[in-house]
C-alpha cells in the first residue's frame, strides 16, 4: 500500500537558444515544462511531467491543481491502470483530449516513476523489456532555417553518431522543398535513413504531390502531410503515391489511435506519452499497434522515450527533439553506434535538475 | 473597426438546490460558469460563457487568460469567423477538442454577443433566421429519483407547458430502467414526446437490449447509449433496433461531428455551443446537420439554444437543462404553447444577474 500523500506540480517556461519555426506552430520562443512530483505514505516519490511548444501550460497546471489532486491525495499510487481510467472517467465531461490527455500525462508518468523506484526496476523493463535500446533519429525544427544552416544541422546530427535524420517540410512552393530533400539526400548519402514532416500544412493534393516528388530522395516516412483529424485522406495518400506515412503526436485518446490505425493506412505510429495519458497510454497504444502490425515510434521526449520504445518488440525510432530537455537534466541521452540507449536506473530515469530549471525559468519570464 | 481593448475572465461556482446524479458523470452539488466579457474601441462590449458539471472550470479560465487573451487584444472583432480559425491554430498543439473547445466557446459567443449589440440584431436572426421559436423538452438529470419522486419531476415538467420530456437510463438492472419508462409513458400519455439519455453507461449489447426493452413506450430517441467516441458501434445499434439514437454533447470539433455523421446513423444531433466553438462551432455543425438531412437540437444552455435552434430551418428540439442558470439571467426561458421564444433583443438574448452570481459563489466556496 503506498498512498498518495502530496502532489506538488509546476511550471516552467524554458527559453530555446533561438527561434524555431515549424509549417503549423509558427515561431517557439520557449517551451514549457509541467511536472509532478507524487509523495507516498511509504516514504517513495515519483516524478512525471509533461511538455508543450509555449501554450496551455497555464491550463494543465490548473487541471492537475483543481481537478486531479484532490481525487488523487489519499489513493493508492499501485494499482496505476485503475487510477489512470479513474482519472479520465474523472475529468471526461471536460475531456477526452486536449489539456485533459496533457494532465493526466505528467501525473500518470510521476506513478510509473514511484512504482520504478519502488520495486527497483528501469522503465525499459516495466514497459515491456524487449530491449534497452532503440534506433533513433534527430529531427529538427528547421523549416525557416536557409538551406547552407540546415545542412550544417544535419552535419551535427552525424557528428553525434545519428544514422537518420529529419526534415520539417511545407516551404510556400513544393520546389524549395524538394530541393531541400534533394540537399539533404545527397549530403548523407544513401544509407542514412531521412524523414521528413510536414506538420499538417498541406492539403490533400498537395500532400500527394510532394510525396511523389520526394520519391527519388527514398524517403522513410512522410510526417503529418495533412491535419491529422483526417483519417481516411491519410490512406488515399498512401493508396495513391506508396509513400510511407507516419502520425501520432496529435492523438490524444485510444479512441483517435483506433481511428488512425483503422482507417489512416499508416506505415509508423508516433505517439508521444506526454500527450496521450503517459506511461500507460503509450502502453496501450504500443499493444494496438501489434494488432495492426504497424512498429511503434515516438514524439518528443527522448528522454522518456528511449526507455519506451526500447521495451516494444514491434521498436520503430525514436525522435531526438530540438528542445533542448537534454540540458535540464542529469541524463542526457545516449547514443552507441546509432542507438539510443535506456538508462538502467529504477523508475523513469528521468532526473531533473532543478535549479537549473528555476534559473531558466527566471530567464524566460 | 471594433478593435478589442480588454477581455475579462471570471469563474463561478454555482451551487445545485440538490445533488444531481447521471450514470458516469457521478454526483453533481454545483455548476462551473466561466464569463467572457470583451470591451471593444467603439464602445461596444459583449459576454460570453461556457459552463461545466463542476471540474475543469480553472483550467478553461487559465487557458482564456493566458493563451487566447494575449492573442485577443487589438485584434478587430467584426471578422469573427477569422479570429475562431485564428484561436483554434492558436493553441492547437494543446487543443482540438477538450478544454479548448470550452474556452473558445466563451469568447466565441462573447463576440457574436457584441456584433448583435452593435447591428442590433438579435442572435436568432443572426444565426439564420427561420423562427424565432422552437420546440423543448425537460430533461433531468434523475437517475438517482426514486420513482415517485421522479414522476413528480415529470408533473412538474407537464405544468410548466412541456410538451416533450426525458429521463436518464443506466440503472445497474435494466428491468428498473424498463418499469421507469413505463410509468413515465404511462403518466405522460401517448402524445407528449419522451426521450431517455443513459450517458454511455452501457456496452454495445446492453444498449441493444435496452433500445429493445424500450420499443414498446414509443421513444423519440435512446441518447448516448453508449461512448461517444464509438461512432460505428452507434450505427450497430441503430441497424440492430431500428431505435433513433442522439448524441453530441461530448462531441468538441467539427471533425468529431464529420465523423459522427458519417458513422454513427444517428436521427438527431446535439452539440452545445458551450463546448463545440460557441455560435460559430454550433452554426458549422447546424451548416453539416442539413447536408446530412438530421434535425438540429441543442445540450444544455437553452437560454442561448434557443436562438441557435429556432434560427435552423432544420430545428429539432432544445433540451431545457437542469442546471438552475434561468435563476441567473435576467429573461428565464418562455415558453409558449410548449414552444421555446427566442429573445428579440440585439445580441445573445442573454444577460446575467452579476450580483446573484457572486452571491452564489460565494456561498457554494
Ligand atoms: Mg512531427
Ligand atoms: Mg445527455
Amino acid at each position: 500500500m503506498a498512498k498518495i500523500k502530496s502532489l506538488e506540480a509546476q511550471r516552467f517556461a524554458v527559453p530555446l537558444a533561438e527561434v524555431l519555426t515549424d509549417a503549423k506552430h509558427g515561431d517557439h520562443t520557449h517551451f514549457e515544462l509541467i511536472t509532478v512530483t507524487l509523495r507516498f505514505s511509504d516514504g517513495s516519490e515519483g516524478t512525471g511531467y509533461t511538455y508543450t511548444g509555449g501554450k496551455g501550460g497555464h491550463s494543465i497546471l490548473a487541471m492537475i491543481e483543481h481537478d486531479l489532486k484532490p481525487m488523487l491525495i489519499g489513493r493508492d499510487g499501485a494499482d496505476i491502470d485503475a487510477l489512470y481510467d479513474e482519472m479520465q472517467w474523472h475529468i471526461h465531461y471536460v475531456g477526452r483530449g486536449g489539456i485533459a490527455s496533457f494532465a493526466i500525462s505528467a501525473v500518470d508518468i510521476a506513478l510509473w516513476d514511484a512504482r520504478g523506484k519502488r520495486e527497483g526496476l528501469p522503465l525499459w523493463k516495466m514497459a515491456g523489456g524487449a530491449s534497452d535500446r532503440c534506433r533513433a533519429y534527430c529531427g529538427g525544427i528547421d523549416l525557416n532555417f536557409p538551406l547552407p544552416k540546415l545542412l550544417g544541422s544535419i552535419r551535427s546530427y552525424l557528428a553525434r553518431g545519428a544514422k537518420a535524420v529529419k526534415i520539417k517540410v511545407g516551404q510556400p512552393d513544393l520546389a524549395d522543398d524538394v530541393a531541400r530533400v534533394k540537399a539533404v539526400r545527397e549530403l548523407i548519402g544513401p544509407d542514412v535513413k531521412f524523414m521528413v514532416d510536414a506538420n499538417y500544412s498541406m492539403s490533400v493534393d498537395e500532400a500527394i504531390a510532394a510525396a511523389k516528388a520526394f520519391k527519388p530522395y527514398d524517403i522513410t516516412w512522410f510526417e503529418e502531410p495533412i491535419i491529422p483529424d483526417d483519417y481516411k485522406s491519410y490512406a488515399r495518400i498512401a493508396r495513391e503515391t506508396d509513400v510511407p506515412l507516419a502520425m501520432g503526436e496529435n492523438l490524444h485518446t485510444i479512441h483517435e489511435f483506433e481511428y488512425a490505425f483503422a482507417d489512416a493506412g499508416l506505415s509508423f505510429i508516433q505517439p508521444d506519452s506526454s500527450n496521450c495519458g503517459g506511461v500507460t497510454g503509450f502502453m496501450r497504444v504500443a499493444e494496438l499497434s501489434r494488432k495492426h502490425g504497424i512498429p511503434v515510434c515516438s514524439h518528443g521526449m527522448q528522454e522518456l522515450h528511449v526507455s519506451l520504445v526500447s521495451a516494444q518488440s514491434n521498436a520503430g525510432y525514436i525522435e531526438i527533439h530540438s528542445f533542448p530537455i537534454d540540458e535540464y537534466t542529469t541524463r542526457p541521452l545516449v547514443l552507441e553506434d546509432g542507438l539510443a540507449v535506456a538508462s538502467d536506473a529504477p523508475g523513469t530515469g528521468v532526473t531533473f535538475d532543478w535549479a537549473k530549471l528555476n534559473a531558466a525559468h527566471r530567464m524566460a519570464a
